[in-house]
């Protein structure tokens, strides 16, 4: 290699995996003693994730043990190991319906774990990951929670309208059904979600179209992201509606296409809902991150 | 970190830089002495460049002395650096407007060349680049020519048609004036572009919209890739044609928005266009890829 760039003064070597699930992809930093990366900040988060200079990713899962970080031993003091995860602004999220499915690979890989079902510490709570014999991995979702309305939900793109569901998988999502999912357009703005009082801190949304029985397709609009290649909680949100609209029985499974992909959700006899699909992991190295 | 990921027996790692112009986005492998990528193969750039497991980029720039590869003895031996450019899929390219910008920045601040007018190798042959007092990075991209049709040429997508004018840059360029950017959709399958004959080995499509006096707007499909964040050789067809509608005297300056950003396009007295913008650094380390 050439000389060093010479832009900081102070840099950071960061150890890292790349992975996705359905293309919803991470930048994974292991640190199974949690004395690496204690202070991840927003910054950091936001250099590694650009997606022009920097690794590329939806998003930062720090790979760490419950025990070595509050939120851990919070909630999660059951899972050995936690997903500590950053959205690419550097925010917190509490839970990734990929991610989980993608640090879990990664603990099987490497052999940190090897239980067949795998508790993931979250800051949502403790998650239930397994791996099938096909190589799918499935997670753990929760239930789904239709949100009652005063008044009629209606999303707006482009001049076109629609009538839309709010469901919380616990984060809010707004499902719609149209005829094409060319119907909204190249969605490059924020579509407009009515009444405002409906999702006070804003809302994912979901454009879903039917492909065949039990099997739909959808783009997702991510709040504060933008349209994505895959959204785990959107794709439980809006299989979920299509089993209501269906009347289909607990135990169903629904096969549900996303640009990056494809998922099954399966609702579960309790209501909890099972996400399933492909996780990969793909290069690992050390990046020169300057502070 | 955790323990290495072993799923394969031979790996080789690879120090890289990565950089963009107007989003147009780069791996840098440096290999000042021409002895690290004699052999860059196709599998090896497709996983440094895929999105979601390996860096993601739209192509490969190995920053090499002319001397040490054939290309570079042949029909570069004036320029000490030359840019051994590989698109995502591995295959070779002649030229890139926004690579060879970020290699120039590249080699400007690694200190490995001083020249402010500093002559790059490129299979297409050497061309020179400047550094702005503004930051930004001009390069010589050579001239355009209108291609001579025996029947009009017709771009269509999504059950539309438009008109649309043969350049050579010197790859080939449809360039179509539409009355808004979203006329195409979202530009998922190829524009079909007819007469076949005009482009027997396929073209780039620059759908373009006038934005003001001397500033257009454009989206582009780039052959064998689908629609990208900007293409330098596509900018300037596009800009060229828009010059030649308007009657602009030669000299004459055109801003161009692209997705991924703004360039400015220039044609010199002599007919040579010159591609002015940003070219961006990011960050550098050193990734392990199986072999």
């Amino acid at each position: 290699m050439g000389p060093a760039l010479g832009s900081s003064s102070v840099a950071r070597v960061v150890s890292f995996v790349k992975g996705h699930g359905t293309e919803n992809d991470f930048v994974l930093l292991p640190d199974p003693d949690g004395t690496l990366y204690p202070d991840l900040d927003a910054v950091t988060v936001q250099r590694l994730t650009d997606r022009y200079t920097g690794l590329g990713a939806d998003g930062v899962i720090r790979v760490v043990r419950s025990r070595d970080l509050a939120a851990g031993r919070d909630v999660a003091a059951d899972a050995e190991w936690f997903m500590d995860y950053r959205n690419a602004d550097g925010s917190v999220a509490e839970m990734c319906g990929n991610g989980v499915r993608v640090i879990a690979r990664y603990l099987w890989d490497t052999g940190l774990a090897t239980e067949r079902d795998l508790p993931i510490g979250t800051r949502g709570g403790v998650r239930l990951v397994r791996e099938q014999t096909d190589g799918s991995i499935t997670a753990e979702m929760g239930r789904a929670e239709q949100v009652r309305q005063q008044a009629a939900i209606r999303v707006t793109v482009g001049g076109r309208t629609w009538p839309a569901e709010a469901v919380v998988v616990p984060n809010p999502h707004a499902v719609v059904f149209v005829d094409a999912l060319d119907d909204v357009g190249r969605l490059l703005e924020q579509p407009q979600v009515k009444p405002d009082e409906a999702f006070p801190a804003g809302t994912n949304v979901e454009f879903v179209v039917g492909r065949a029985d039990r099997h739909i397709a959808l783009r997702v609009w991510e709040r504060g992201v933008g349209e994505t290649r895959s959204c785990g909680t959107g794709v439980c949100a809006a299989a979920w509606v299509a089993m209501r609209r269906d009347g289909a029985a607990p135990g169903t499974s629904y096969t549900v296409d996303v640009p990056g992909g494809r998922l099954v959700v399966t609702e579960r006899e309790d209501g909890v809902l099972l996400l399933t699909g492909p996780a990969v992991l793909g290069l690992s190295g050390r990046i020169t991150v300057p502070m």
